[in-house]
């Protein structure tokens, strides 16, 4: 499992002034850049350095309570599957420090030939990130 | 069905050139805002008409081809189920005029009690206009 | 002058339900990117066609009225200064069909070489998709 | 001076792979949410707490070096002028911990009748958060 820190900001809102729920992504990204960087993954050189492109094929998510402005959220990502060319993913963000459940769901990543689009294997320190992030956790700190 | 044409901008685009995938959602969000304006419902107006609000509670979208800088797109939406208090959608986003299948998915569309929080009854109007995007069509025009 | 049709759509509201100020950038973007459409250019090509990057080098807006859901927007793109290297643009956006100022405001966009940011030339293409954008126009249609 | 950290996600990039220059607003907007709570202000609450709107009359910005994938930002906000009824804000977004400067500009926010549009006396305890960060200081910890 891996935990990231969010914080809603004003520019998430939607017109019910809670966060907008395609944001939801942006926050779920951002925990994704993060599992990697804390991997030694710089997901922007992935492609540089390996010819790769690693890429979302498909996301979902269950909006279940509001975020609102200024509230810290609290993402974790749990990897479920990991095969040589993708690994799957799941979600959950929760508000801090209440603990009460804004949203889950699951994605996939994939690995890809950026000119061919057809599916190649994972570089080595990739999946050792996402490996690092499959092993369960207790919420509590 | 309903369809709706929308045309991918340079602010849309990822690291790799291509749509990034969040954004589909705001595809799919003005494709369903034009379906409700086409059956004469503002959606924004559903709150003080009706004291409900119209919200997403779940989205899922599976990424099949990239959409690129200038690539028109066609937005569909069926109805597939709708109830007092919800309706079913399915989408799929298409290249134009290639009709090159660039995502598909399905969301669920809820009518709350802002207050609460509580499923309420869709008013008459909202369910009329989603009835009318409930009729299959054939893609070609 | 050039002109470009937007809609607002539900994901560029903030928590006020009237556009957030951002995304009047998206609008300017957007129409930059019909112009030059309209003038031949691909915007996303002229890095490959010329190893060349066009970015904006400042961007100035100020905010007259509120652009509320569902609004359509007529942005108008002035082209006022056109050198080797840059060009500057005033725009402003209207409600449509009132006419009614929302914003408007200036940018420069550059060219770049991609590798040393260096100021490079304008491609002739490119800066005769922006010429085209120099002359005056009524607003009256 | 009020200073803040965010860090460049994916989802803030363009096609060039540098932060889209439209997204330094969310980041400056971040920052003067972040002014504001340090003052012990909820933006959001502005509204329902007093009938005011907190809103940007005009935004102004110089793009001076990218901002790439992975980096800290270090956005730094000094308010320049303070009426009644707006203030006038500087802001800086440096490179961490470089302090290689990518971008500078000003805005100013106005209270708003949220009926009328007309300016309105801001609240004490804004103005008190926004004098908090009218003072100098020096960049380096």
């Amino acid at each position: 499992m891996h935990r990231y820190r969010a914080r809603v900001t004003t520019a998430d809102l939607d017109a019910a002034g809670i966060v907008w729920y395609g944001n939801f992504l942006r926050f779920v990204e951002a925990a994704e850049d993060d599992l990697l960087r804390a991997g030694g993954v710089a997901r922007h050189r992935i492609r540089e350095e390996h010819n790769l492109v690693l890429t979302r094929c498909r996301f979902s998510c269950t909006f279940r309570s509001p975020a609102r402005p200024d509230d810290e959220l609290d993402i974790a990502l749990m990897v479920t599957e990991s095969t040589d060319t993708h690994v799957d993913c799941d979600f959950d963000i929760r508000h801090v420090p209440s603990e009460r459940l804004i949203a889950h769901g699951s994605f996939r990543s994939v690995c890809l030939d950026p000119s061919s689009s057809s599916p190649k294997q994972l570089p080595p320190s990739v999946r050792a990130a996402y490996a690092a992030a499959s092993v369960p956790e207790s919420r509590s700190r």
